[in-house]
This record gives structure tokens, sequence and C-alpha cells, in this order.
């Protein structure tokens, strides 16, 4: 059986130490192995990313950005293999992990950008033949941490900026699903990237550990999940490097009254069940305002529900597929048990799918549930499931105090043809990422990804104009020349 | 007695609790009492601060703009009364104090452009009609902590670029020169700031303490020592809040063998024993590259020391003041001692200067060391007080490899005429703020303030562009309208 | 009688040439003469700002800002002096007359952020140790001229941002109304500007020619009618000069059947009938989509038009003043005549207005005209007086098409509530400043001011953003230094 | 014999009209005909641009981008075929070709940007509940017009950022070397470009006429001599577009005292000969400050250019190819004739070069001239040829002064090592590309390319920033929405 090693200073490395089942969650079974590395090898790692950094700073920024444009190619002409490699550890259906990977080549495309994102601020005459300007160096060493749900994209956010802004990275992918990971840092050695510049360690609690706490690491950038991105945020701050740390979210959906109510159902039925709802961008609650509003959308949603088909990665006619874990199924299943036992009302039930030949994948079928309320379990905590909640509001100002009060503020959206309520609603709701009409307002690579509340501890977001500032360090130089004579022509027998 | 107490809603409150001694530093005795805030005082600063939030943030940009100016014309007004106030207690020659406050003033002029700094970034067809834009909203109530050096700029480095993006404040002074901090408030109010939006409290550890942990605050910005400062930015951020915690430095100047000596000289006198040398911006080390650029620099500095005099702050004759406190001169006194027993050779000894009349004050004289070396404990710490220690350097290489081995970061500066030199020693020192026969490259108030190192603890500097990334958080709104109709004219019967 | 002169150099001067009227329009009367510059005048003034050029574009940033803020301030203290030499001359009533000289204060409050808006572009690496960089350097001396219908707001526009850039300025205003504008410029030298920086020059054709022929002379603002812009532009380009020139107007707003028509009527009133309608930013043409809308906007701007009083400039309850002229007044009434004759019904008539006591004042009163169509002359050319006409349109899209196909392409607006008609209007209106229920889009200061189509001739416009790039000219440094010895220490015993 | 036609819509086309001469400059013999258009052909070109536009500005920023990405793979896959095209037509070597291609291409690369350098500016709250936002939409249709000497960079200096930001495109390149353009953009529509958003015309003054007065191109970027540039200017602005005309040159290298001398002749040889000094950039003039270093500068040059080759194109050996034209090649020897009348000194003469079987080719060999004085023809006029011209100067501020009292002001370079010989000089040559130490300053691609004086007519800048302003037309949108009942609940019923 495979055993998926490591990427450090340009060679692949297993250490021979521990490892961890990889399963294929449509099948139930174990694929392959995935070494866990020990501190020793986490080390090394950070050896070879400190070792690489001064000349990858030195390098001018348009020699950057050609590895850059080049690895941008390659991973094009790799789609299929990548989404293949996601599809069997992840589960997601083939068009969902090119959707994903496409996400993660524009953060790319941006990063192509660096001539023009790295400029400084340059002051001409702050004093009397005194100029003064500002420049954003590289910090040095970079780590990121990174989740199971988008194995391309979420990395993908991360060390392609980081890198083009002049530092070296250190990665550490879910070890649920590290092949595509792995075989995407391959690719950017191919596009030329000097060895030592990117590497990749899989592992556990040691090797996030080390990482954390390593003097030579600046920065950790993580997504996951709250309770570790807070633990991960304390840590690498009282450490002294700088840190964003991504964590879960509660995304809601307001359905006004007055919204084009077939428009929200189609892009309700993607954003909640799509990815089996493993998104931290997935919608999860709807909030419907008035009953007649809910009603019309609870039928419509049934109908519109009735076709999705759950099943395995690399049948392109599947909605979605399994969740990673038997563990990730056992808790959908049973918040979907106690929402039910709470006293909300289970229209379409997915607990127990069929999936023909798939009988031991880890799968929920998508599930609706109305009549909610704010005090269920099922409501407060992420069940990052194929499942969509939906809580009955009498007002607009009713719905937007549910969001405020919900511990995340990762995403939301309302469908409304109103401009008033819109405005409104994007001034008013403390959420980072705002849609309206529509469903998931990921920001496009040009703009930066953060949630607010608990759903991001740190100031800067991840990728676009943010990250830039996250990888790298404002340096202000304040010159004035006193006279030399050179220019007075005094030292013209200068010995030259 | 007078007691200084709070400014909270508007209103100068004192609790009757516990005080504090205020000093004449010239003197050594003590004036005032400040009002050192319980808990329940900084709650309830925490709660007008709050109260007034929403009405502040909704406030369109150019009427808050209105106030600063008005705010800015009332500091220009007042600045003899504001100059004499910190003279009374932190002992600061007029023409220093008056510098201070105009640095301070200069960021209240970047203040008033909030509707340029505040813009975000709207992008068209992001998708199809599909538009997105970012917006930076205020955080809500924030809160500053400040130091007893600059009891008019510090503070006015923080809250005038924190309310001027929509938050409200709480501010907690130095206790030790409280009073043209509060006065200063004062001035905010009457330029016509809504009460509640900023406001002072006085006070110790509880005061600071409650501003960490109390959840309504959103942000920390704070500067002093090095050790208090990671002390808050790891209690803030570990209670969820963003932070920038500015701590301590030791700046040195390389005198490169090219340099203009006398430009130097004249430059690092006032760079050196200016404010007592009680700036985190003060050269502290000079090192000289060759013994024939040490040699000329340690004769120059002699006849320039010379006729420098130290007194009381109210006669501007007078180059500089007295130390803080007993304390304070204690320690400077002691770090010359120990230099001296380590081996250096004390040039210019200030230890006992003669300050007519006031002979009690907390005064040190200008003092120049020569030979230290970087294992002294004079070297490695910072002493805060107007002494400049001279390293020997054999080579530029080695001067900078001891800058870049200090625990320290903030400010550094090189002397020399040569264009290569210059690059090479601002691009590869780790130094946040480096001035090119600049010796106090403070960046004007359109750039921004902060260290590398352990001089500073956080991603975001204090005023200029960073803190209006530290003062606001990213919100993005991805927006489409489904056809509603109205456009197609088929609702032309809508009932108005 | 008071013959005004002009400001050169800074000193009040009057060659003694020739001289025209001044009227004052609410009494139809001569009251001032105003000197008309000779050739030798305008040059005169030309030379004065070169001279002062370098000294001025020298000054260090914040210098120059402290005088803005001065200025600023001046005119604050001075403003009902300002609106009443406004009022004098041209006739508009004090409340209008402080919300021009308002929005003229703000362009100054934008041009005291010099420090941010002049920053320059800084490349770190563009090669190996290759740094480029660009900087936004002044012109050199530039010139100004403006129309009657805002003496205070339009200058304004202009001289603060070239001048906060670095430039030196002659301005020649309109001869009709010249009293506020030269009084203004007598306060920025009050408010410290060097003599020389700022220049005004009354006159006509000849100082006009003078100024766009003469070498010296690096650009050209102006505000006017189109042909003269036309002119203008074309002269002064093909003098090797850069020129912006903002000429007429037409004005629609889109009422569409969903309006709140109660808000729409209330906007329009003041937006039409402002200012006489003298505003190349008044709305002159109301295109209401459906009869029921139509039928309804001129029930309720009947009601509304009804307490509307014209009269002379000093009476704060007077809503609007005179024309500027006897010919103005004479061309509004006759395009109301031609209206009428083509076959458009004239609802409200202000053709023979009563003002007591004003009998030979260029007075028109508020006038309504429905069932106006887009080939009568009324609705062709710009009336700039107090008549809103009336077309009905069947469609958003037929309604958008009359826009588009106007000649000019200044201001315009839409009253709805929709979301997916406001952006449909805003992405394809050919319009340069447009309003979704805002009836006077003027851009605030921080954004620019200019139309589309033949209502602007030039790439640029006028203040905000675009003024900055207008009046300085980029200048880009690419930087390499060779070694030199000095960081090596081979020249350590270079003679200092 | 090969006929070069135009391509328009997508299409490649003849009109069988009039055709004129392509020569191998090489050979001295006409190698191929291209088409020159009628103004029906020109016409139908522009009718194909405004069709493509109204699709290709909607195409959302990230498909126009993807398209951008492909282009400029397949450049460089076809980078061979492009050099060996410019080799035959313009005579260019091989490896120079070569960076001239990969100095467009870099274009490209910031074209791919477009998500980041289309942004607009967001304003919240301008006013009570009123937002504001700047656009920058595409203008229609625009028109480039470009040189001989770059067939491959120059016009990719234009369209792709014109493209980029939606607009769409004809291009009329030089006549005299059509095939490399011509087959770029023929790469363009294979990369995926929508038919008709790019088009080709070859032709002579009626294309130019044609493209100047017709009323759907919006804006006109030309690059040429300076005479014609004044023209394209005077004209495209009289005619209500847009224009930047970019003209002559006359670069003046400044070789200081203190310069590393050995560095300055290596790079003036490039920077002189290269590309037979057919560039806008080429460095024609050296002015030494003091005797000392000319001697020494003409000493080092006549031993640098010893070894020069000139020759064929495909001989990658050869450092610089022949002229493009007979009449250049008489034109060239016809300058250092009179500089040799006028009393200059010609110490390295390149009139007779031997180019062994190429003797009908137009060669003129590397050429060395000292004494030169200001008054002589060959110092006024620009020679575009393998010429390097040396005046001696006394002073730096005498060397200075010839450069500003020059007629062009395109680039200029100063060779020193002291940082303030240097800061002053750029700081105060009037020229808009400044090099310290570097001989030829072209900005990189993501800052912008335009000369001072008689250098440029216009505005802004070919390329980086200012094209991108150049290319767009702002539109600033200000948006309230009044209350519509939705937000509040009272329109409940609204029938959905």
């Amino acid at each position: 059986m495979t055993t998926i090693g490591h990427l450090i200073n340009g060679e692949t490395y297993t250490d021979n130490g521990r490892t961890q089942d990889v399963f294929n969650p449509a099948t139930g079974e174990v694929s392959k192995q995935v070494a866990l590395a020990s501190k020793e090898t986490v080390e090394e790692a950070i050896a070879a990313a400190q070792a690489a950094f001064p000349a990858w700073r030195n390098m001018p920024v348009g020699k950057r950005s050609a590895i850059m444009f080049k690895f941008k190619a390659l991973l094009e002409a790799n789609a299929d293999k990548i989404c293949e490699l996601i599809g069997d550890e992840h589960g997601k259906i083939c068009h969902d992990a090119a959707g994903e990977l496409q996400r993660g080549i524009e953060v790319i495309e941006y990063a192509c950008g660096a001539g023009e994102f790295l400029k400084g601020e340059h002051s001409k005459n702050v004093g009397p033949n005194i100029d003064s300007w500002s420049e954003f160096q590289p910090l040095g060493v970079v780590a990121g941490i990174t989740p199971f749900n988008f194995p391309a994209m979420v990395p993908l956010w991360m060390y392609p900026m980081a890198i083009a802004c002049g530092n070296t990275f250190v990665l550490k992918p879910s070890e649920r699903d590290p092949s595509s990971t792995l075989f995407i840092a391959q690719l950017f050695k191919e596009a030329g990237l000097p060895d030592g510049v990117m590497n990749v360690v899989n592992g556990d609690k040691e090797a996030v550990d080390t990482l954390l706490h390593d003097k030579r690491v600046q920065a950790v950038s993580f997504v996951g999940s709250t309770d570790i991105a807070e633990y991960i945020y304390t840590t690498a701050t009282a450490n002294g490097k700088r840190c964003q740390a991504l964590g879960g979210a509660k995304n809601h959906a307001i359905v006004m009254p007055d919204a084009d109510m077939d428009n929200a159902v189609n892009q309700l039925l993607g954003a909640a069940f799509g990815s089996s709802g493993e998104r931290c961008m997935a919608l999860s609650v709807a909030v419907a305002v008035g009953d007649n509003a809910a009603d019309a959308l609870i039928e419509k949603m049934k109908v519109g529900m009735a076709p999705l088909k759950v099943g395995e990665a690399k049948v392109k006619e599947n909605d979605f597929g399994p969740l990673i874990t038997r563990e990730s199924q056992e808790r959908v299943v049973g918040y979907i048990d106690s929402a039910e036992k709470d006293g909300a009302t289970v229209v379409v039930d997915g607990r127990k799918p069929t999936v023909d030949g798939f009988e031991n994948g880890f799968f929920v079928g998508a599930t609706l549930i109305d009549n909610v309320t704010p005090e269920m379990d099922s409501y407060k905590n992420e069940i990052f499931g194929p499942v969509l909640q939906v809580i009955r509001a009498e007002t607009m100002e009713e719905a937007m105090q549910l969001i405020n009060d919900h511990e995340y503020g990762n995403g939301t959206c309302i469908f409304t043809r109103d401009g008033a309520a819109a405005r409104y609603f994007s001034d008013n709701i403390q959420v980072g990422m705002v849609g309206i009409n529509v469903p998931l307002p990921v920001p496009v690579s040009y703009h930066s990804f953060g949630g607010w509340k608990r759903s991001l501890f740190g100031d800067l977001y991840a990728y676009g104009p943010d990250s830039v500032r996250f990888y790298t360090r404002r340096k202000t130089i304040t010159q004035r020349w006193p006279s030399t004579g050179v220019k007075e022509g005094v030292s013209f027998s200068f010995p030259s």
C-alpha cells in the first residue's frame, strides 16, 4: 500500500515513522497510508525553507512571477489528475473538484501580479530635500496548516501569495486527503521553483506544534475548525509570530417576501448541499421572513431536492458525494436526530440514503428541516453536512438579529429585489462576506477572504490584498543626502 | 492638591478611589494626585463608548472630518498651555514639547482625510452582472494604552485615526504625566465630538486588565516597554481582540568612514540626548566603522557635547530636562556605572550634573561612552537616558550584524555619502524604520510607525495607512440583481 | 464706482485699461466696473507665477498643507462676507451661496491631504539590485478659466489642488461676478501663501487667448459652455498644453413607476429650480416611464412648485434668485415660448414672475413643461434657467435611449426602488455622474467631477484623484548602485 | 511574392488595392508586398470593433484575463518564429528581437491582472445613508498607430491593456515590417479572443487619417517621430478623441568624474549601438563632466567598440544589424558628415562598414564623435543610428542645463557613485524616464512609459497604471435607497 510522504527541499521524503490510514470515503475502505512527520522532519523542512530564503527574496520580482505563470499552466494541464486525486480521498464529485481547483488557480493568477501589489509608497520632500518611502519586505519562513475540505484550494489561498511576496513556505495539509496537495506542490517545483522555497510535511499535532513553536517560522496561516483556530492563533501569537486563523461558520440566508423565489431555491440547492455541505461558506440556515415566504420556500425546496443525486466522485451526474469520515457521517445524522427531538420538522430526510454499490460509504442525503429555533443544538453548532435548516422570522430585523447573535460571522446572503433592504442588510450585518442574491459570496481572488467574530482570528484575511500585507513587513526609509562635493565639482580629482 | 480624574461620556469624573502621586521631575516634588480608575470606572467608560458607537459610525465621513479639523485648530490655539502641562509633569523642554505636539497634530491632519483613506475597492463584473466591493467598517470600541514619554503625541497616534475610522475610544494614558493628555481630550469634546466617542481613564494595572478582558473592547493599541507590550499583546489576542503593541528599542547609527562627520555629529547630539534620551527612537548606540572614523567621531562629539545644557522645562535655552522619576535616574546612572565596570571608557560623564536651584531634580547629564562591546549589560538593555555608547567595528557588515543580532529593531541610521552603501544597508537591515543620514527616521504621518523584532507585536503599525487597516474590518459584498420586471416594464401597475 | 482689479504677485492691481460693467441682477443696475486685463497684464501674472514656482515646488509637502489648513479656516471665518459678494453680483440666495462655498471648501480639505495623494509608486528589485519608482512632479504654471455660475466653488475646484501639487496658478474668473473670487484669492495670501503662487486676472477673450498661447503655461482647466470648452481644449492642446475643459449639460431624471413619488418630487424641486437652474448639474428634464408615473409626477410637481419664492439674494426665505443677465432672462423665456409653440404644454408658467420692488431684475419663475419631445429646440439645447421639461416614455429602455442620444452626458438620475433597474441604468447610461435616487450626483471632493460626451473635453476630471494626475507629471527613476568600495571597506582612507 | 494583408473581424483580408514594398534591410532587396488599406477597409475594421464591443465589455473580467494568459503562452511558444519575422524585415539581431518580444509579453502579463487594476473607489456614507463609487468603464473602439523600430513590443504596449480594460481595438502598425505584428495578432485570436475585438490594418496616411476622423474611434495611441506625433495629437483631440502620442528623443548620459568608468562604458556600448540606435530610449549623447572623465571615457569607449560586430539578424554573434531603409542609412551618414564638418572629432568612424556578403545592406557601423557642441545639427536632431556623440561639460549643472534645454525629454541617465548627485539629478532633470547608473531606464511593465517636453503629447503614458486610466472613463455613481416598506415589512403581501 502506498505511503504518502513529504516534500522537503525539493525531494519527496518519508521518514519511516508513524503513519495513518487514508480512506476512500465512497467505499469506506482504507486506500493508502500517510506519513506523520516527526518534530525532526518538520524542523528539516523549516531549515530548508530558511536556507532558500535569501536567494528567493532577492530574485527580481519578474523572475518570481515567471515561475507563477508556469505553475498556473501546469495546474491546468494536470487538472484531471488533480481532480481524480481529490475525488479518491475526499469524495467530492469531479465537477466540484474542478471548481475548487479553478478557485485555487485564480489565486495563482493574482500572485502573478506581484509587481503591482508589492509596490511601496514613495514620498518626495517630506522635509527639505528629504524623501521617504515604505517597502513591503518578505517575512522569511511562513507556515500554512490546511483542512480536508478543500485539499487543493485552501493551500493555494496561502502559499502562492506568500511565495510571490518573497517568503519561503512549509505547508502541513490535512492528513485525510493529502495526495492532491502534495502533487500540486510537486508541480510548483516542476515550474522552476528553487528547492526549499516550498515544502510540504504531512502530520498531526506534533507537526503543528513544531511549526507553532519554532523561532524561524515568522507567520502561520490556518484554516480549520474554530476551536483549533483559536488554539493556533493564541499559541502562534504568544510565540511572537503573525497569525491568521480561519475557523467555522454557520451561514444564514435571509429569504425576503419579495425575493424571486425560484431563483432563491435554485441558489440554495447548490449552496446547502454542494460538496455535502462540507464548505465553510455553505448556506446551512435559511431564515424566511413571514410565513408566506417560508411556506413557499419549503414547497419549492422539496421539489428542487427530489432529483438530487448523492454518489461517488467520478460520476459527473452526481450532485454531491460522501462525507469525509465515518465520524462525520455519524455527527451529521446525530444533529438531524437532535433537531427532530428538539421539535423541528424533518421535511426531507437524508439520514438513510441509498447509494447502490457503496453501502459502506460515508453518505448522508440532502436534508431539509423546518421550524428550527435558535436554542437547538443543531442551530448553535456547525453541522458541516448536507442539511439545510429553516427558521421562520417575522421581520427582517429579527432575521438579522439571529445572524448577529450567532457565534460565527463568516458568510451570509439576502434574497430580495429591494435596494433599501439590501443596503441595510449589507451595512449592518455582523458578517465578513455578504451576498445580495448571491448565496456563496466567496470573494474573487483580487479581494480577500475572511469572516467576522469567531470565524476568523487575526487582523488580515486570506489571499488578495490583505494577504500581501500579511506576508510582508513594512519598512520605512527616510533619506537625505548631505552635499558631498561631487555635484559641486570640488571632488573632480577623486580617484576613480 | 489637585486630583486629576477621568473623562467619561464627555464628563470629567473622579471616582474617589485610589490615587497616585504626580511629580515635578525638575524639583523632585509631588505636585498633583492622579485618580486610579477602578474596574467599575473603566467599565463605565467602555459602556459610554459602546453607547456612542452606532451614531458615530453612521455619521457621514465629512461630518466626522469637520470635527477633526476643529480639533486640530484648537490644539494649535492651546499649544502653549499643552506644552506647559507637559513640561510640569514630564520635564521636557518647551521647544521639545512643541515638537511632540506638532507630530501629534500631524496625525490629526492625516485623520482629516478619512474620505480618501476609507475608500473601499469596487469591482464590476466579477461574474455575469455580478459586482463585488470591499468596505472597511469600524470595529466598535477601541482602547489605547500609552507611555509617559510622549503624553501628547503617542495618544494622538491612536485615537484620531481610530475615531476618524468610525470607532469610539477609551484611552488609558500614563499615570505619571496625565494632565496634557486629559486636557487635549477635552479639547476634542470642545471641537464638537459627541460625548462618549472619546473617553480617558487614568489608572494602573487594574484599568489595563479591565480593558484587556472586557468583551466589548474590539482592539487595543499599546506603546511602552517590551515586556509589557508582550503581555498586552498575548493577553489581548487570547481574548479575541486585535492588538498592536509597540515596545522598546536600541537604535544604532552606523558612521561610515566616508560620512560627512560634522553633519553626523550634529545629528547625533539631538538624536542621543534630546528629551534626555527618553524616546523609543533615540539613537543610543553609534557604530563607527574603522578606527579613523571612531576617533574622529569621539573627538567631535566631545566638542559638540560641551555646551549642552540640562535644566528645567520652561527655559527654552535648555537642551534637555530631567528624567521622569527618581528610579529612572538611578537606572541610567546604574548603566553608566556598569559599562565602566565592564571596561568601557566614559568619555563624557553626566552622572553628576549641576543644575542650579534644582538639586533634587531627576537629572542626568549627557554622557558619551567609548569602547562598548556587545556583551555588556549597558548594550543589551534599553537605557532610556541621555547616554550615547560607541562601538567600533571593522566593516560595515560587522556593524550591520550587531544591529541584526540585537533583540530590538525599531529605528536605525547610516551616515554615508555612498549610494551603494545606503541601499545595501536599507535593504538588509532587520529594522523597521531606517534613516540614511537621517538620525531619527520617524515616518511622517502619511506613512506608518513600527519596528521589527521585539520592538513591535502585531501585524499593523501605528498611524498612517496601517492604522486604517488596524481600526477597520474588511467586509466584502457580492451583489447580483435578478430581473424583477421593473426594468422590463411588466410591473408598471405596481402600486406605489 | 469701484473697479475690481487683478491679483498679481500678491498685489492688487488695476492697469487702467478697458473695463466692463458688473450688474446687480436683482435690480438690473450696474453696480461696479471690472478691469479687463491686457495681454501685458496677463503676461505679468504668468511671469509672477513662473518666478514663484521653483521655491513652491521644493517646499516640503507638510508646509504647503499647513497653508491649506489656514486657508480653509479663513474661508469659514469669512463665509458671510463671501456669500454677500456672491449674492450682490450673481443673485444667488444666501443659503445657496453658502452651499456653494461649502463645496469649494471641501476641495481645500481634500487638498490638505497632499501627503497622501502625492505618493508615488516604489518597486524593489525590478532587476538584480535595481529599484524603480515613479514620482508625480508638478507641472509649473497652470491656468484656470471659470464661469459665472459658481464664482466661489468652481475656481476652488481647480487651484487648491493645482497648488497643493506644487504648481503655481493664474486664474481668469468670470467677469460678470468677479468680487467673491478675488476676495477668496486674497484670503489665500493671508493664509501665508507666498506671493506669485496664486494670481487672478479679470478679463475677456484677450486674457483667455494670452493664457492659451503663452509657452510658460503648462496646463489649462476650464469650466463653461460647450462651444467655448471645445475652443479652449483644441487651442490649448494644439499649443502643447494639458487641458481639461468642462462644458454644458442636459441632465435627465428617469422617474420609474415604482419610484417613491413624493421623494422624487421633493428632490426634483431643488434640482430643477435651485440657483435658477444655472447649474451644470441642474436636472432640466424628467423622463417619466409610463403615463401613470407621468401624471402623478405632474400633479405632485404642481403642488410642490406652488409655494416656491423667487427674489433677491439676501432674503433667506427665497428659494432662488434672478438670472445673471438680461440676455439670460430673454434666452430662457425664449425657450419656454418655443416649447409652447412646438406643442408642449406649459403646466406652470414662470415667464412673468412678480417680485415686488425688483421689477427690473432678471427674474424668471419656476416653470414646468409637459409633453416635451426630443426634436424640440428647448430639449436639444441647454436652457440654463428654472425650467423643468417632462418627457413621457413607454419603457425604461426608451428613456435611457433618449439620454444616450443626447449630445451631453454630464449628470443623470433614476428614481426607483428596484435594485435591478438601478444597476442596469448605472451600468449602461452614457453619462459621467449618475444618481440613484440622488438628483444632483455631484461627486464628493474625494472623488472627481466630470461628464461624458460633449460635456467634457480631456482625459482627467476636476478635483479629487483625477486632478492630482492632471496637475502632475509622472517621472520614473530606475536606480542601480554599482559597488564602490565604501561598503566593502576598501575606501577607508577616503578623506572626509 | 507574398502580400501581407489585414486582420479584420478575425479574418485575414487583402483588399486588392494599393501595396508597398517591404525590404530585407540586410540585403537591400524587396522581399514582400504589404497591402495599404483604403478608407473603406479601415472603416470595416472600425465597424467590426464597434460590433464586438458590447459583448466584450460585459464579459466578466476573469474570463477576459483567461484569454490574456493564453495569449502570453502562445507568444512564448512562438517566440522563435516571431523573432525571425522581425529579423527578416527589421534587421534586428535575434537576441535583440527576443528582448523586444519579452518586454511586450511583460505588458500582457500586467494585463492579466485586470481584476486588480480595474478596481474602482467605493465610499460609504458620503451623506446620510448615501454611498458613492467610481467605476472605470471602457471607452469603446480604440486605435493604435505604431512605428517600425519595435514591431512586436510597441503594439503590445497598447492593445493588451486597452483590450483588458474592455475596449476593442484597431491597430495600424508600421508598413515597413508588418509581418510579426500581424502574426502576433493572429495568435491573440488563437488564444480565444472573440472576432472583432482586435483588428489590424496595414496602411499609410489614408488609413491613419481615417482612424483620426472616424467618430466611432474613442481614443488613439501613437508612437513615432515628434512631428507626426504632434499632428496625430492635434488632429485626434480636435476630433474629440483621447490621444497619447509619443515622439522622438535625444537621450543624454551624464558621466560624472566619480563614476565607475568601466561599468559606464559597458552600459553605454549597448545603450548607444544596440538595435543600431533605432530606439527611442537609445543613449545618443554622453556628457562627460570634466576633461579627465571625458578623456577616460573616450579611451575606454574606443577599446570597447573595437570588437563590435554589425551584420545580419540571424547570426547571434552579431551585436547589431542594418538600418531600416536606404534613406535611414543616408540620413545617419549625413549627420556624421555634418558633425565632422562642424568641427567635431570622429573618433571611431562607422560610415563605411564591411559586412561580407551584404554589400547592399543598409548598414552603418558604430560611430563615436568627440567634441560635439550644442549648436551642431547632429546634436539638435535625433539621428536614430549607431552614433554616440560626446560633449564635454565643466560642471554637473552645465551638463544638466544642456539636457533641460533640449527639445526632447524622453530618457536620461547619470553615472555616479554619489547619493547627493543622483538625487539632485533625478529631482531637477526635465526628463520623464531617469536612470541612475542604468542607461536605458525603460520602466517595467507595472510602471508607465512616457517622456516629457516634445517627447510625448498627452496627459497619460503608455502601459502600466497610466494606460488603465487612458483606456477607461471614470463614472461616479451616488446612491441612496429611500425606504420602500420591504425592509419594514409593510409589503409582506407583495406578489412574488
